[in-house]
């Protein structure tokens, strides 16, 4: 693996690699002044703010050695992006830092920057500036997303209340079962998965889509949201402590893939790795009792289907309940670097 | 060392370092919400554009491992300020990504946070949003920093024009000189370094000082202007590259402070090191001739001093002139990681 994108073939030069290969991807852009200036430019619409987010991606810790390069490109944006799109912002642009342990092969970053580029258009945003350097460890792509929003219109974590009703969007656990195919593909046929099926929860795990339709009915609608990154189970925790408030959540209530259904049909178990895995990057969404049918009829506008999977309730604790509506815990929800 | 940093001593949990170390950084900015929501929110004051800047530092490129973590915080901030200080944008705030290979210990993050902390209060900016990951490597700082400009006010890379004088903030030079005694400590006395002379140095590396004064002078008098990060040969060379001129530059007019010009004095070869050497971040600033004296003045106002050190030229050749008027050449000048 490592001769594919090291080596003889290296590509010699920081400018060579900007000029040849990000540069094109800035061209959209005309703050980005073409990768030629030190500082990328920004001139907010009037009557707009902006919203910001970093969050790298490491080769081995957030996607695997033998991931494309294509893949991995979307993925690095798509996990900031759709931190915006839970926010209510559409993004504008993005910096990017890349760092190798040693010079790409033009091959992997012409595929690294196709998959930037059909990542960018399908999301709406342009690079505008960044670095590029060498040193020991993983690649890391380091992406710092700009979106704007309506000014006082940002969707916050910590603005729910007792008595809202939980919802998701999409389906929930579908990356987390394809991390579990890429790593043992015989998985798939113990669940029972048409290959349809397998490559679609791969295909998740992958290409993550950062649910930027839902803005306009998160901003005009919910009282606070936040995506779906380490797992249901952690990240409503985490919006429950922002917010002061318990929660209540029926684990049947959980939108699934039909290919998720199956699995999990085949193995009872996963639920584990769907209420607390990680990469789903739908949204989660908390919406007052009597915004909550309009709220659901503005996301399906925008083609997104929202589901409720429960109410925030007084006091602490948030209950999963199972099967006839006993709690089930997550001893060790979500993903933590330390 | 690495005892110092990780081991039983080590921190438990992003929350914990966030919360812990970090959030204090962005008690001053509201948009950072305490660093307890996913995004920043950042409200541009009208009339302004934004000037975005990305440039990480990791432990063994950027810094060494004996540096102390006060310091490391300290340049991993001041690396990006200086760049929006050479656009002539205020800093505003920023969003850093940490990653460690190991928990950090308490004493580790809390001498960091002391650093950025100075940093951040010198520089008028607060945090406002990031990540903390775990992954294999160096340890890694990525900051990305944003200021502002007034409208149509940021200062270019490629608008610089034939005739224009040459001019250098503060002095060149020192942080490479103090880069080579932190690697050699002898080199001092062979100098001839008085020890205040040599700490001088030392400090120049570890605590480089943005110029955010020069902002009114540059936005209104010069043409072009970038930051001295890779030396001033290269960066000589990217500008004019950029704005398509050539440049004529005295070495003997190279700026120095009283410990450079005296290791100079003992080594006349160090002029490599001082004309080629990286970590100045000084402000290299193209004015036209009729503006050269106000703008003078304008710095001087705000406390900094520049010096003329050549003029841009007609054709691509950016030539260096020793004494005599001989050129010297500068065969691998400066920094590229590749």
């Amino acid at each position: 693996m490592s001769n594919d994108r090291q080596g003889a073939s290296g590509v010699a030069g920081e400018e060579a690699i900007i000029q040849g290969f990000l540069a094109p991807l800035a061209a959209g852009f005309a703050g980005a002044f073409g990768l030629k200036d030190d500082c990328a430019l920004l001139s907010p619409e009037p009557g707009t703010e902006l919203v910001l987010k970093t969050d790298p991606v490491a080769e081995g810790v957030h996607f695997l050695p033998d991931d494309a390069p294509a893949d991995v490109a979307w993925k690095a944006l798509a996990v900031n992006i759709s931190d915006l799109a839970a926010k209510g912002a559409a993004p504008i642009a993005y910096l990017m830092a890349l760092s190798f342990p040693a010079p790409p092969s033009s091959d992997w970053l012409a595929a690294f920057a196709q998959g930037l580029e059909q990542a960018q258009k399908q999301f709406g945003c342009h690079l505008m500036g960044g670095d590029t350097d060498r040193r020991p460890g993983p690649i890391t792509v380091s992406i710092t997303a700009v979106g704007s929003v309506p000014r006082g219109g940002m969707v916050r974590r910590n603005t729910a209340r007792p008595g809202d009703s939980v919802f998701v969007s999409g389906t929930l656990g579908d990356a987390a079962l394809g991390l579990l195919l890429r790593r043992n593909a015989r998985l798939g046929e113990s669940w029972g998965l048409a290959p349809a099926d397998a490559e679609h929860l791969r295909r998740r795990y992958l290409r993550p889509s950062p649910r930027l339709g839902l803005g306009a009915a998160l901003r005009g609608h919910s009282a606070a949201a936040m995506d779906i990154s380490d797992g249901l189970a952690k990240d409503l925790s985490r919006m429950c402590s922002a917010s002061v408030c318990g929660a209540q959540v029926g684990l049947a209530e959980l939108p699934l893939s039909p290919a998720a259904g199956k699995a999990l049909a085949a193995d009872p178990r996963l639920i584990m790795a769907i209420a607390a895995g990680g990469d789903d990057y739908e949204v989660l969404a908390c919406v007052p009792a009597d915004k909550a049918s309009d709220f659901v009829a503005a996301a399906l506008l925008s083609g997104v289907r929202m589901t409720r999977i429960g109410i925030l309730s007084e006091g602490s604790d948030v209950i999963f309940e199972g099967a006839g509506g006993v709690p089930v815990s997550f001893p060790s929800s979500g993903w933590d670097h330390f």
